[in-house]
């Protein structure tokens, strides 16, 4: 077995590096970091695009196995192949309940208000700051109100599902991060606040929080 | 057990409900369709919103469990409970490239580009038609791009992993269908049209195509 630490290339605003700092950190995961400045495009220098080609951040550089690249699919490969805490619990009917949950961030959510598409909302289509702003909270909005919806469920407790916490809190938390830096209006989703909360207080989220990265600015 | 097939509600044109039908068809499943016309909002009809609040589909109705949303939680939960081909392969690793593969296309690529995003991108931003085009284009040549670039690697055989169907052919068909609808440029993509062709040779893909669905215009 390779013993050498895995590497979690990241930026410490991204909120799907994030999701995955949260999860290797739950799982206990030795692992250290490599981060590339988003703003500065380090993502699409030649040495990281030779790691990940799509040129997107997070990807996890396991030793002995290779680059692996989007969030969720980190997520469910830690799953399968690390002990430590669950990120999913063991009904298959629950498992789908936390993937949609998840995917309504990860799919519905955040890639429509993520770096390269605002800089494209901007250049490509004109928009002024005001006008990138808005459309960010337009769909910050949505997602985080769908969720709020299934968190009404009787599934969800403390967290997302049940009373631990797993890959639905990994996606919301990060998300509700974005929403504050759209200045999104939060009030309505009582139960994703008080989940975040929950989150927070508990040191495998709180040591994946942006300001505690040492590349925050 | 109850014996009443599970009903996919879907769209002849939505490009992830078209990933549920290729994996109920590949699993075998037994389900009857309810259609749900996107052009027209049925998806916010108050019935089908009670089904499921995200007002999206596909949406899979388990007679006896409830309702699955989000088309890689469906076809995940597929996988967890139903026999029939694997949609995935049985390697961690070789499961999370087939999941990264998929997740290129429904986190990076689709979402920027359904009904929802692009009438928001002419109404709220003012863009007419051409820019509009335009707009779904340039995502979708991003996404494709990135899983062409993945798909020169080993890993790949006559499908996306390997020489069986499954969870990537699942996303990546659809896609390119929908790259079609937008006049995208497809031939910087040979292996991406290759594997396309295969799939299509199949019952399961051939029968899940919009031509071939109930509602199809």
């Amino acid at each position: 077995m390779d013993q050498a630490p895995m590497v979690l290339h990241g930026y410490f605003r991204s909120s799907a590096a994030w999701r995955v700092r949260i999860a290797l950190n739950l799982k206990g995961v030795p692992h250290t970091h490599a981060f590339h400045h988003l703003v500065r495009n380090e993502q699409s220098a030649p040495d990281y695009v030779a790691l990940n080609p799509q040129g997107l951040v997070p990807a996890l550089e396991v030793p002995g196995l290779g680059v692996l690249a989007q969030s969720l699919a980190i997520l469910e490969w830690l799953e399968e192949t690390q002990p430590g805490a669950p990120l999913l619990p063991a009904d298959p009917w629950g498992r789908a309940r936390v993937r949609a949950l998840a995917l309504t961030i990860a799919c519905d959510t955040h890639p429509l208000q993520n770096l390269r598409v605002l800089r494209h909302v901007k250049h490509a289509l004109g928009q002024d700051q005001a006008g990138v702003d808005a459309w960010a909270r337009h769909w910050i909005g949505l997602g985080i109100a769908a969720v709020e919806t299934r968190l009404a469920e009787d599934a969800t407790g403390r967290f997302c599902h049940g009373d631990a916490p797993g890959m639905a809190d990994a996606c919301l938390v990060p998300q509700l991060g974005n929403a504050r830096r759209f200045a999104t209006d939060l009030s309505p989703y009582p139960r994703a606040l008080a989940i975040e909360a929950a989150c927070n207080a508990l040191p495998a989220f709180r040591n994946a929080l942006p300001a505690a990265q040492p590349d925050a600015e």
